[in-house]
């Protein structure tokens, strides 16, 4: 099962085969961490960091195959929309969804199960940040279709976790414990992935914890992929967030009439800002997990951006790029640009038009400090 | 003698009194060393590196009380000639001589004394590099004044010599051995300088000899600025170069003829690129050194540059350079371009409209591979 080819089949059957699987990508986030490349109205699902792609564009190109184009939604916000319209123009219109504010990923899940309910009772919804560097597509896509399977076997919430690597404190983990064996079992002979039962969600750990859990082997990192039937998921809400509940049903009877739009306006002036893992999952009964052996990344700073970079080849088509006695010192810059680097090693430096970034490797999680202070010194320009 | 004003006296007599003092301002380098911001056709001593005027300006500024303005006499090549223009509007138009290719400093000299001579048989020149860092103008002037009477006087060459302050490897050394007591004494009472007979010129030594150098007391550094009468040089010129002597004597027939440019242009033709210290000053009988005690740099690196910047002034006028954990960290860069540095200590950051450098103190030297790589690809619009 290890020997799929990197990129999905383009001739797969599987999206023609499943109308009732449907993709909502989550397209919302305004991040700063990725400063001064990402900005406001330019955060860093509609940036291309590696030259083959903005992240919402591969985002939506990894469910080729999978998800057919109709069946996949965008939930973003105002200036997002324009940005999703010129880079996904292939995505319908009314598959764009979007938030008067943003109120973290909750309510978020909640309006697109409206939107998909409305158009499908029996939707299983995939639901994948925009902006996460995800490698390996055929594995990823066979991890997503096991996942649909769960979902419609057991009506559980089913999540994609990471085996971790090292005791990375910026990600939340995942306890598995056990599981339906016949289930497993299945799972893993016809998709060759690994399922297990979840016993708890874990914030993110200090470093001791962290190393306790990469050690103890039974945890894994939480990559904020979801899936699960509409049912599934509303049934959780009407649990663990009952106004949450009403307020999408609300929206669902709301959804393709004129009161679509002011609906939506007021469900989000009063609904609260939290995450699905803080107010569904960690409260649901039934989750699974299962085990994506593609290779991950949040994409959370400049570190992580630079290890998935290909940089020989950078420095090939670069030949205005000067690494001099700069080991392991990366770059990324405007094509017309000189940079020239002496005696610098370990670094990350950023170049753009009005603004410039020199980091240390490993320090990139600072930059969000930089950014507080541009708000603080009020350099809105800069932002 | 030490508590001069930092500023020379506006007011002062000497430059009416004095009309035979001369100033030739040599303008015509274009080194890279200071890549990105110096290029070939904007070199370094065009450049304003502290924000209180271009280094050329500096220079001539540095001459007011002490040289009339129709006495000073800018040696530069063509591309410089409109910056001079530009930059120093009150210096006549007849002063500013066009070398037309470089040939290094003596046939620089030998030209400027034709000019002189043409004009003023009595001349005493004070030769000057464009592109030096002079800090305490009223000293630096003193010093200039005890040369011209050292040089009137004895009618021998003299140099302004630097002490030393480290076993620098990139100067010249001059070394000192007595000289005519009565006429030390009296430069010493009235100008507070100290005046020696030269011994020897030293090149540029290596580490071990430049330490041994620096603790013997008796070598100053070479700074470049050199005075004499017009005869002395002309009689030197006659005794070491014997072939430029006889140029010179053409090119001076010529200044102000129809034939003027047409002479220059054939004397650069087949004159010998050499220093006016090889060519000259090394065989010369009898010069003398005056201890210049004002702060000097050749400005030949961004090590140099950086040792003159206010970095306290400059972070407190750039809202937008934001110096975090980093230590001896030092940027030049464009008012509006937003810096970040974050974790980089002893770094040299230069940013232009077109290049970024980044550069480890005490590694700018290695700046010139950049630019020799840059002449390799043949990528002239970075140069």
């Amino acid at each position: 099962m290890n020997a799929e080819p990197l990129l999905a089949p383009a001739d797969s059957n599987y999206a023609a085969e499943h109308p009732n699987a449907f993709a909502v990508v989550m397209a919302g986030g305004s991040g700063t961490r990725l400063w001064p490349l990402s900005r406001r109205h330019l955060p860093k699902q509609f940036l291309d960091f590696f030259g083959d792609g903005t992240m919402i564009c591969k985002t939506v190109e990894r469910l080729k195959g999978l998800v057919r184009d109709e069946n996949i939604i965008i939930v973003t916000n105002a200036s997002g929309r324009k940005l999703v319209r010129k880079q996904l123009p292939q995505i319908p219109r009314k598959n764009i969804i979007v938030e008067p504010v943003g109120r973290n990923t909750a309510p978020c899940v909640a309006l697109a199960t409206a939107f998909i309910k409305k158009r499908n009772p029996n939707g299983v919804m995939c639901v994948l940040p925009a902006d996460h560097v995800i490698q390996n597509v055929a594995r990823f896509q066979e991890t997503l279709k096991a996942a649909i399977e769960v979902a419609e076997k057991t009506f559980a919430l089913v999540t994609i976790g990471m085996k971790p690597t090292r005791p990375e404190t910026g990600y939340g983990y995942i306890q598995i414990n056990g599981g339906d064996p016949e289930l497993i079992t299945s799972i893993k002979v016809r998709f060759g992935v690994n399922a297990h039962k979840v016993k708890t969600f874990a914030e993110k750990p200090d470093i001791e914890t962290a190393q306790r859990f990469l050690e103890s082997g039974d945890f894994l990192w939480n990559s904020g992929v979801f899936v699960w039937h509409v049912d599934a998921i509303s049934r959780e809400f009407e649990r663990s967030m009952p106004q949450l509940f009403l307020d999408m049903k609300t929206i669902q009877e709301a959804v393709g009439t004129r009161a679509e739009k002011k609906t939506i306006e007021n469900v989000y002036s009063w609904t609260h800002s939290i995450s699905i893992d803080y107010g569904v999952m960690e409260k649901a009964e039934s989750v699974y997990v299962l085990e994506g052996d593609f290779d991950w990344s949040d994409a959370g700073s400049w570190d992580e951006i630079m290890k998935f970079r290909n940089h020989d080849l950078e420095r090939e088509e670069n030949r205005n790029l000067f690494l001099h006695d700069s080991p392991n010192t990366l770059v990324y810059k405007p094509k017309h640009k000189t940079i020239a680097v002496i005696g610098i090693e370990d670094a990350i430096i950023v170049e753009t038009a009005d603004a410039l970034l020199v980091c240390k490797r490993g320090r990139s999680q600072d930059v969000k400090n930089i950014v507080d202070a541009l708000k603080r010194k009020e350099m809105e320009e800069y932002i």
